[in-house]
């Protein structure tokens, strides 16, 4: 953990793309800078993502997930969907408060708080436990107004135009 | 070049952070499933951006800056300015034509546009004359009507919060 740094708390929310790759690329260039980093997705699982092979390549910054490779049912999530969650919420405190990490990155976390896999006062407390050095990222569409709250920098993304609209599928290298 | 794929125009623009960042993300996304990419900066220069030092660890993933570390005046750019937005179109062009790259990003073109350091004409020629199989990424505030129209994927980041209004400095790792 470097000293001498204000850590603030991140979101990107809203429906655009580039919630996600925000903060990978923000992570990828405080690797660049010496941080130790981790990113804990949240949801996601198996699906070869690049990210979790393009990790590999820089010292110091890790990639962890907590999901099934399949889409979670709102209204009826699985008991492994719950559970991995579960899990995941629980690496993210241990990561947090372990005082060892510049940036941790809570990928769809505001996802999987919309939909009660992971409980917002049990986010709310984490955040305001964190290190005052952490740099802390939640991503994911539907952020709470809670979180937003104690945010220190909230982007919203707005999709202006895509390309699924036109007939394209999600593509290896772009979507994953 | 890899083939087998459809190449689309992605714009990230807006007055939110997350724009490079989204970009840096997805080549370092792309990077992961073995894509061949360049990010050309615009007005951007030696400054320590820790991307420049994250690249090195990433095979076939290059960065290349054109531009001063310090702020263009936009009535009146330097001689200096002027050249390097030049020098680096000049690379833009050459890379995409070479069909050798599968991820272009042209980042901060958006402003280099706003600042007539680089012609619109000859940005939406290149656009239109890119090889199909390329995906292209242009950042930066103020993207023109024109680029947003040519585009196939437009995102636009809205600031709804940022620490600067708190008095946070720009910070190593964070935001450059």
């Amino acid at each position: 953990m470097q000293s001498n740094k204000i850590g603030t708390v991140q979101v990107y929310t809203g429906d655009g793309k580039g919630k996600t790759t925000a903060a990978l690329g923000q992570a990828f260039r405080a690797s660049g800078h010496g941080f130790k980093i981790i990113v804990i997705q949240f949801m996601k699982g198996q699906i070869k993502y690049g990210e979790i092979e393009a990790v590999k390549h820089i010292p110091g910054f890790t990639i962890e997930q907590y999901g099934l490779p399949t889409f979670v049912d709102k209204d009826n999530p699985s008991k492994e969907d719950v559970e991995l969650a579960k899990k995941g919420f629980e690496r993210a405190k241990e990561v947090i408060l372990s005082n060892e990490y510049d940036m941790v990155v809570l990928d769809e976390a505001n996802v999987a708080l919309d939909y009660c896999l992971i409980k917002l006062d049990d986010v709310i407390d984490l955040i305001k436990n964190k290190p005052p050095n952490l740099e802390l990222i939640l991503t994911g569409r539907y952020a709470p107004d809670e979180i937003l709250e104690i945010a220190d920098l909230v982007t919203k993304t707005n999709e202006i135009k895509h390309h699924y609209q036109k007939g394209i599928q999600a593509r290896e290298g772009i979507e994953y």
